[in-house]
């Protein structure tokens, strides 16, 4: 069967057929997908996809990381590991095992996700379950074979608008090269890139030293010294706005930031390309080049997005066994409020800035998010993000942030996926999930049914392609 | 249109219809107002109040505050500034200017109050928008001409009953004796006053020293030892109780209270004297000061009312240039469990003591307010406060504290605002949600409805009066 | 009146006929009460219950710390003194002096769970009032005084599978081996005891270094050396899993595990012995047993359950004037993530171990609990815990941690009650939240009504047995 055209709405009839007309109102915009994993070699080569399970289950650590949860082991499911070590390499197996699982994912977006992505991307109806494993996984398989299920042609089907993808500075932006070639990438253009540095800004980050060196060479900037460390960034970010870039990505432990003077700065860069940097120089240079990379945005106008706050491969074992991203992270307590201030200090009041703040902890969203946000010109809320990007998570978000930041500060729904497939209904639900809000307030006679309906499409729409500043060099 | 009847109601009919009545028992109790910010001047002198813009727009920083985080200027919007340098003055192009940032307000209690202020004060049902902007602020401003707009007769037409005001021991208390002498102020008065002694108690504000010097001049005790110092505070609030007050109210960054024997407090008073005291100095003798100030509540009675967790002034940019309380503090995580331990080994089970605890810390709900609500004698929880003022949270706050403390170890609401015409509808949001949460209890046999229909008046009528002791005097 | 059939639904009429049938197949399961403090001899005695007052008041600390947060001392309600002086002994005046003040309740669980047990259990169906206060103490103590109320007729009627005591290794099992010998208790029996090591282990407890003494003596093993204390640790558990005891419980302060050396251990070992440990030692010594426990739990196959968070005896004078578990302790803040971390280093990934965490902190839900217990396939969630035992929690705590960590790394419901009593009711309340959940899932066309059938079962009944390992060695 399709898609329930209620799913998610409110069950109160009143409130559920004003989530239906708002919703509709969503459905037909296109998407804008300012921030996400997706592998840009897939659309500039345009390859057909593998098999189901290489596509839906394998790379997914939100099916593996629950499967873990019950005892089954990543290699089990084909999770490739870091020594080489064998692992299940039948896709039809892996589906199987995971289906034999499929109960775990009761009430977890990732049900609703696949269920989607099923019915939606390969009109494929049949329930799911152990008995019809075999059918589905077929019914899956026999239209990855076909040309309109290669990755332009799914997004086209998609109604994508603007994809950006996220590499690292020492990236030479080929597969984008390609892309802007095909008419489809470049400033401007369809599939984007993002600015990412955390392998050269982190000196905990495997190989930092050696990746700065890469990065001299990359950028032909000498990164011997803190300046010319700094020029080798700006150098990128240049080549990346050329390749469409219309934003940079931090991923830091914490949110700290800080305005160190420049000699302190390099004093920090300079014990950290010696070796003797401890975990505090890393943590206070993290923070300082914040503020740096704010300065550059200044002048390049990339917007800044800030994911604090998961501490990476807290699993052991899975890092070790299977390495990064593969589900072993963790969110900790992130404070902002006192975090941020000398970025704040410096740059929040500065509309030339754009910096999007992202969150694993609810906990602060009525106590320093929304505050912050509502008082800030520099300031925008990102999606719920990872653990929180899930329907009731993005519903009490709304509940939680509007009251003291509106909806026009906070910068639209984010996939942040690597999984090209569940990108529509990855928006979907966050679609439906606005509807289903806004419908409370109009049912509640907090506001006017045109106001709401103006309002579901800034938020689908028009307010991600602002704050991330989509299309603007169009 | 007139406000609707089933404003910020659910929309299922049968809980809707139980709202309803119950709402309408709160809706007929007048107003308590035991905890605010409006001059006393106001309606000491009673003169007519000034243009729309100023009345509504330039003094409210929830307003300007929302502006900036888009950009919009406070001088765009008429908001003074320390150096004298000029901002906007017409009240027409500052109206116009707020009103063209409307949509930003969606979703938020201050669109809700300005809403109902224009319909329920003022009798405008425009709705407000670009277009309709003039036609709005000339209705407004050709009533604000007229006697019955002028504040002791919206006074009486609101239905308050008592309303509190908010002064520092330095204030000489000229105006509350000014309402006395007119039959409006003094002991079980309809105007009191409120003992906020932060000015004199907190090191780190400014000119506190000269501040002590001064408190010395109005009390006539000698401040120059710690021993004089606590007798002009006894002085002052003797003076307070005499002009009516029936609280004292303390506005602290943290929550934190230290019981410290005299010689140390006497140590930290004459090291702040000579401007010796460093920032911990100053949080230990806050800390103190509030065991002190419960212990002078032991004698006079005083209700002490706690504020702790706001970082006053974070938006740097914005105290320079406009100084105080324009909408540039944020909150920031509140420990109480630990910090209150002190004040409650001292006094929490006594009954002579009543301490209203209010937070910007949602995120303590559950896990330290309603456990220690419900658990000591002293202790009650005020209302959600400033950001948290709001009807989500006012929901939330339901649903958290009373299965740990119940209804009546909660204080009433508070509408805690500076913006007199708002009083009615502020009350009259919180008076909606409670009917709401009661007629979910009832609605899913949780509460008999007579039980609630006496809570509903409890709330907002009896428990603000019992737990701040108005009217004990009468 | 009989308890509401829609008690705890939704008001919505479609989701509270789903709510109704899901619930209905949820009434139906035995209850599994794998964690509890009802005292043993209780059953083992088999006596009759003293009067309703002794029964249902003056033990039930949920009700005499409300009563005395409004001023009502404990002993005025018979709680008994720590001094041995006089309290209220005239059960009657108890029950009336409460009755006084039943409105305090309106809201609580307390309040549920009292007036569900009278219908439910005593057949009383008078609606508790100062006016009915007698009539309702009559029905109850006459009751009370006929074999069908004594407590094993009461198991049988309240359909308890198997219900767990706590005891601590120095309880010689003498109840448990009388309840074996009538066929009621042992492995695999009805009432079977849990392994509650903190007086042994916590250097803060009162008299640990005697109870460790005392360890030595019931054990047969010399508690001289570290050594010695593991073997004696081990005999005891030994003994409790003959007793039929499937989990070990840990109530400490925090959550911190660490995973000392065995040197390190032995070393703070004999630094507290001997009377030098300090409070750092302390924790870490208890942090450290953890680890030692789930190395043991790896041989035994005992379950661990971890009970962190609670500030016991924060309410000082209470503590000094009526001792222990009387009502006066508080939650504090607990962090999980790098607290569990070396505990989760060494064994998270051992499907041999199962860690059920609870929490009193519901701020952790989605930040690190069901992150957690979504990542690691020794770790479950237990049911939401004493000040969070509420319908509002569980409801929040469903919303909260199903999507990063579905249904199936939870515990199931735990009462973790002492009021046997209260036992089914405090079941069928979380059964009915749980149904309300699954039934607002279906409605909005997240989860099919065939899924929601079976897992609603799983909840009840097939997922606490799971857990709990109850009946496995059946």
């Amino acid at each position: 069967m399709p898609t329930n055209p209620d799913l998610l709405f409110p069950a109160e009839p009143g409130q559920r057929a004003l989530a239906r007309e708002l919703y509709a109102l969503a459905a037909r915009q296109p998407i804008i997908s300012p921030h996400g994993h997706v592998d840009p070699a897939l659309l500039a080569d345009d390859q057909p996809f593998p098999d189901p399970a290489r596509l839906l289950i394998v790379p997914d650590h939100y099916l593996t990381r629950m499967l873990l949860s019950q005892g089954v082991r990543p290699a089990e499911l084909g999770v490739p590991t870091v020594d080489g070590s064998p692992v299940e390499s039948d896709g039809r197996r892996i589906w199987r095992r995971f289906v034999d699982h499929w109960h775990l994912f009761r009430g977890t977006p990732s049900r609703l996700w696949l269920e989607q992505t099923f019915r939606e991307v390969f009109d494929v109806h049949t329930a799911l379950s152990p008995a019809t494993a075999d059918e589905v996984y077929d019914a899956v398989a026999a239209k990855l074979t076909r040309p309109e299920f290669r990755p332009r042609a799914l997004f086209e089907r998609f109604g994508i608008e603007v994809l950006a993808t996220t590499e690292s500075p020492l990236d030479d932006l080929g597969r984008h090269a390609k892309l802007a070639a095909d008419g489809w990438g470049g400033p401007g253009g369809r599939v984007i890139t993002t600015f990412r540095p955390d392998n050269v800004v982190d000196m905990e980050f495997d190989n930092w030293s050696a990746n700065v060196d890469q990065l001299a060479e990359i950028s032909g900037e000498d990164t011997g010294t803190y300046a010319g460390f700094l020029r080798a960034l700006r150098q990128r970010r240049a080549a990346f706005v050329a390749a469409g870039a219309t934003s940079s990505d931090h991923g830091h432990p914490t949110a700290l930031t800080l305005n160190l003077g420049e000699s302190e700065a390099a004093a920090l860069y300079d014990r950290g390309r010696r070796g003797q940097a401890d975990a505090a120089d890393a943590e206070a240079f993290r923070a300082h080049m914040l503020v740096e990379f704010a300065r550059m945005s200044l002048d390049d106008g990339l917007v800044m997005q800030l994911h604090p706050g998961s501490v990476r491969n807290h699993n052991k074992w899975l890092y070790a066994t299977h390495g990064r991203d593969v589900g072993g992270d963790i969110p900790q307590a992130t404070e902002y409020l006192h975090a941020l201030t000398p970025l704040l200090d410096a740059y929040g009041n500065d509309p030339r800035l754009t910096v999007v703040v992202y969150t694993l902890d609810e906990y602060t969203f009525t106590r320093e998010l929304a505050p912050l946000a509502g008082g800030y010109a520099a300031l925008y809320l990102g999606a719920p993000w990872w653990f929180l990007d899930s329907p009731e998570v993005l519903r009490r978000f709304r509940e939680s942030v509007t009251e003291s930041a509106g909806f026009y500060n906070t910068a639209g729904f984010v996939d942040d996926t690597r999984a090209f497939c569940s990108i529509p209904v990855r928006h979907d639900v966050a679609r439906r999930v606005d509807a289903a809000f806004l419908a409370r307030l109009v049912a509640e006679h907090r506001l006017a049914e045109d106001e709401a309906a103006e309002t579901i499409v800034d938020l689908a729409y028009r307010l991600p392609k602002k704050v991330f500043k989509i299309g603007v060099q169009q």
